[in-house]
């Protein structure tokens, strides 16, 4: 389906991502509609229309259907369900493709599918039971992580491991839902591969990202990463592979490690995000097509654009928390740009905005 | 006055500019509501809010001076009563001072301040009848334009005068409403200066840019313009003097000739628009910071970008009438960004959109 000027896009979430998908969609000539529980979306302030609905909510479910030509989401914890209602039949199409979302949605089976595809992870396995904890880690190792399967994000859901005596209090912690356990990597550095799948079923990689966390959340993003060439080929190959194996129509976010093997670089899988991402930001001042124009794009059926960075380096900064309360350094800082989402009171952990910092020239 | 982080700039206006204008706040944490006299304005899809009424009404305007913080203006052909009314006692600041909007939509009274800051035009004489007509062609020669001395802008309110007895058809051509004559200009090149004047007294001017018209319309602006270093500090020196001169807060297009006289090149001021300039869409991906960023900067009271250009050329085309139909071409081409403004159906004379195409490197 190719989207004609004046028609609209629904995005279903009002964060900070739908706001930016709206901000990008507006050149195109396209227009969006976003569909959030909250109030205050901070998305609203730049968008044709919004509904406020719960997910659950059918009837301004099926309204909002009514009143857009295609819809999307901006975060992957939209229920499937209620993908699933809008995309039936004779409502709207949803890009990404609702199975997408629970494939995603449940790191176990994110990691099985992706292990399918012969792509290395770091070493996981199920736990259902204390018991079957104790078992994981006899074959894993320690340190691990354990986390649980579904609706866990920046750090949330999570308990370390160290020792075989931590393992029953952290089964306690996460409350005995179905958990994963991951063994520790001991990577190099974190990298992420932003790629685009059009409808038409051409690929668009964005160059590796190179990704510093605090404290469980994305700080600094930085292209170039410093990776062999022959490795920011096998992080695009690894991303390209899972969009086409998804038959993925939009952008989505893989998140890597690097890791050192009989001297040369390769990755392991560590998440995959069906939508635009925190690692993908740099785009939108960096390069010559941003992550979510290009996901606007997918989902209106038009041509993807090859992206090229612009400038030497570029770099993004996350603003968490207060962090958004001292803009003004940024502002006056040349070749600086800030981003704010209007999200209202900022609270310790939340992404409150970012800036980018790029280097212009060769 | 700073304006902070959910704050509500008005616009004046609801076509393109302020739909650019709008998309350049968002980042920064700003919202806009729009005024306009049309219902379908394109700048309606962006914008936290809108007020719809003509210029005249009184109670709209009330209404929307009390919905914001700031007023600011996308055209300079607002009724300066209109400006006047917002800003009078109780209701709102309104940026740029409406002074300047008196000034600049008179050519003649332009022309003669320009002229008293002791700054190059070309040659130009008020004309309120046939006979002044031809007493101006005695003392500045033909070939000449007789302009409106108000309400003209793309070609529009102008004849070409080239010989002595085409000057009283061009007379009852413009319906004998006060007009200025002016000389033509044996120009190497047309050029503009987009500057930004904070509140705080900063200027900040964008590269000099190249302009080439077809059909009256701007067709293609370039950076760099083929111009001598000397030739772009002129250009900037100017415009900072108009700036400053006005007092001017926010952003204006100087438009120049560039001519040569004794062996070096030299600007003539040929017209200033108080506002974001159609020569100055570059900056949205050619530059760290756009002039609609600027121009929210500035109207805000947060401090000006230095303006670094992203790549070794930017070209920057115009999409009018029926060439917004062609849009799948530039979708396609690496390093372009489309432009779509969203108006509705072309008409042959229309801005409707604009691309713009950057060579990375340097």
């Amino acid at each position: 389906m190719l989207l004609k000027v004046g028609a609209t896009i629904g995005i279903l979430g009002g964060g900070q991502l739908a706001r930016m998908l709206a901000l990008a969609a507006a050149p195109l000539g396209l227009r969006c509609h976003v569909y959030s529980p909250e109030k205050n979306s901070c998305a609203f302030d730049v968008v044709h229309d919004y509904t406020i609905g719960d997910f659950e909510d059918e009837d301004a479910l099926a309204r909002f259907a009514d009143a857009v030509d295609v819809v999307t989401y901006e975060f992957e914890n939209v229920p499937a369900k209620t993908a699933a209602f809008l995309s039936r039949r004779k409502r709207k199409p949803v890009l990404p493709d609702p199975k997408v979302l629970a494939l995603t949605q449940d790191r176990l089976v994110e990691k099985d599918y992706v292990a399918s595809l012969g792509i290395a992870t770091a070493p996981y396995a199920a736990v259902n039971s204390a018991a079957e904890l104790h078992e994981a880690i006899d074959k894993i190792g320690l340190p691990a992580v354990l986390k649980t399967r579904t609706l866990g994000y920046d750090g949330k859901g999570q308990a370390k491991i160290m020792k075989a005596s931590e393992a029953d209090a952290a089964w306690r912690a996460l409350r005995g839902v179905p958990c994963i356990l991951e063994g520790f990597v001991k990577f190099e550095r974190e990298v992420s591969v932003i790629a685009a799948r059009g409808a038409d079923g051409q690929v668009e990689c964005f160059e590796v990202t190179e990704n510093v966390h605090r404290d469980h959340i994305l700080h600094i993003s930085t292209v170039p990463a410093k990776v062999s060439p022959a490795l920011g080929a096998e992080a695009k190959r690894v991303a390209t592979k899972i969009a086409k194996a998804f038959g993925y129509v939009g952008v989505m976010g893989v998140e890597m490690f690097v890791v050192r093997r009989k001297g040369a670089q390769h990755v392991l899988v560590n998440e995959i995000a069906p939508r635009v991402h925190n690692s993908g930001h740099w785009t939108i001042d960096g390069a010559t097509v941003s992550q979510f124009e290009q996901h606007m794009r997918a989902v209106a059926g038009l041509p993807l654009a090859k992206p090229l960075r612009l400038g030497k380096k570029v770099e993004m900064i996350n603003l968490i928390g207060d962090e958004i309360l001292d803009t003004a350094r940024w502002l006056k800082q040349p070749g600086t740009s800030l981003h704010v989402y209007g999200k209202g009171k900022p609270s310790p952990r939340r992404k409150m905005g970012h800036v980018t910092r790029v280097w212009p020239g060769k």
